[in-house]
């Protein structure tokens, strides 16, 4: 019994850290397609969504069965319910990295932002890769030193978003309102799909440690 | 066991139904500080977020408890599964209500809101405590009618969310960047605190029927 546990719960780990890998190539794609205004690659991005939304009802599935089959108990049962909890989280991330996707198509040909921001939007889709990474790889390694370095990242990125809104709020903003709309959302998105790559990072430290670390998205 | 367990998970629904009907609460006194740009009621929902934290915690205890101690199988295990999903729905939705409060708090003693939208605010705000009320009476019910009306809710929600943003890109905007970049995240605070709530009746459906409805911000 324990070694098909370990085995199942080894492989929903796995599937749940290629579910975040996805997540963040998605946001890759979807940063990329929003900078150059490329409308093959927003559609692209947006087709995958269907893939992503298989594997998600894979994971709730595959945790469903290792309840059912397995009844595990202890620190074993707590794994699985953080797999359930896990699972929202990359289910979000992706969903986060369509909308982006999303804006790059509704604004096409024009380019959704202002050039003046470009660089911000580049710098927060290389985190939001990094903290995929990161997330793909704290699933499959459980250590909780890689855990805490996606809060650093994740520091990174509210440093980008208020720089961003400081921006935005400044009387030398010159775009007009319909840009600040989008650029708005858009930060939002990066800045949510990184709070839920740090919340995977939580459910495994508090796996490992049996201590939860604050909730990101609750002191903003 | 199976009398324990149906105290308990009638208890885990209650616990999970007072919180929503709380956060729709917390969105009600959230508005009102908003359109009143009433400092003290922003600050007593801020203040209350605590409270909602603590019932978040016990209510993940007690869907973990009742998985150790009484071992659910079959529609019994899918309840208390749904029970650990709907627990961070319900977190969402404080959360939301909390970020409205803090917008409010953030200008003061100025008002957030241009008045020509305050009737579009008031409005969300009045759906969004109906949905947190829906959202209480179908968790307490398991009423899939009930559950369904929630979608009708969710419909007006987008409808008003849609209006704000053809006002917001409208050239006859004229009260400048700020103010729209706050409109645009209260907006979206809205329209996820909906989503939510559709997302606890879409689970209550699972239940129920065995069918899950499409995902409402994946749509978006």
């Amino acid at each position: 019994m324990r070694v098909i546990y370990n085995e199942r719960m080894a492989d929903l780990a796995h599937l749940l850290g290629e579910m975040a890998g996805l997540a963040g190539s998605a946001m890759d794609r979807a940063t990329q397609a929003l900078l150059q205004a490329d409308l093959p690659l927003a559609e692209q991005v947006i087709s995958e969504g269907d893939r992503i939304a298989e594997m998600i009802a894979d994971a709730e599935e595959k945790s469903f069965a290792l309840l059912a089959t397995q009844a595990p108990v202890a620190g074993d049962l707590r794994q699985v319910v953080s797999a359930i909890q896990i699972v929202n989280d990359v289910n979000r991330m992706g969903t986060l990295a369509l909308h982006v996707a999303k804006v790059a198509r509704r604004r096409h040909p024009n380019h959704a932002l202002p050039e003046a921001v470009n660089g911000y939007f580049a710098e927060m889709g290389r985190i939001a890769v990094s903290m995929g990474q990161g997330a793909k790889e704290v699933l499959e390694s459980r250590d909780p030193e890689r855990a805490a370095q996606l809060n650093q990242d994740d520091e990174a990125m509210d440093d980008l978003h208020r720089h961003l809104f400081t921006l935005l709020m400044d009387r030398e903003w010159k775009y007009g309102v319909a840009p600040a709309v989008d650029v708005t959302l858009l930060g939002r998105y990066y800045e949510r799909f990184a709070d839920h790559a740090v919340e995977i990072g939580r459910r495994v430290i508090f796996l490992v440690t049996g201590e939860l670390p604050p909730d990101a998205d609750a002191e903003s």
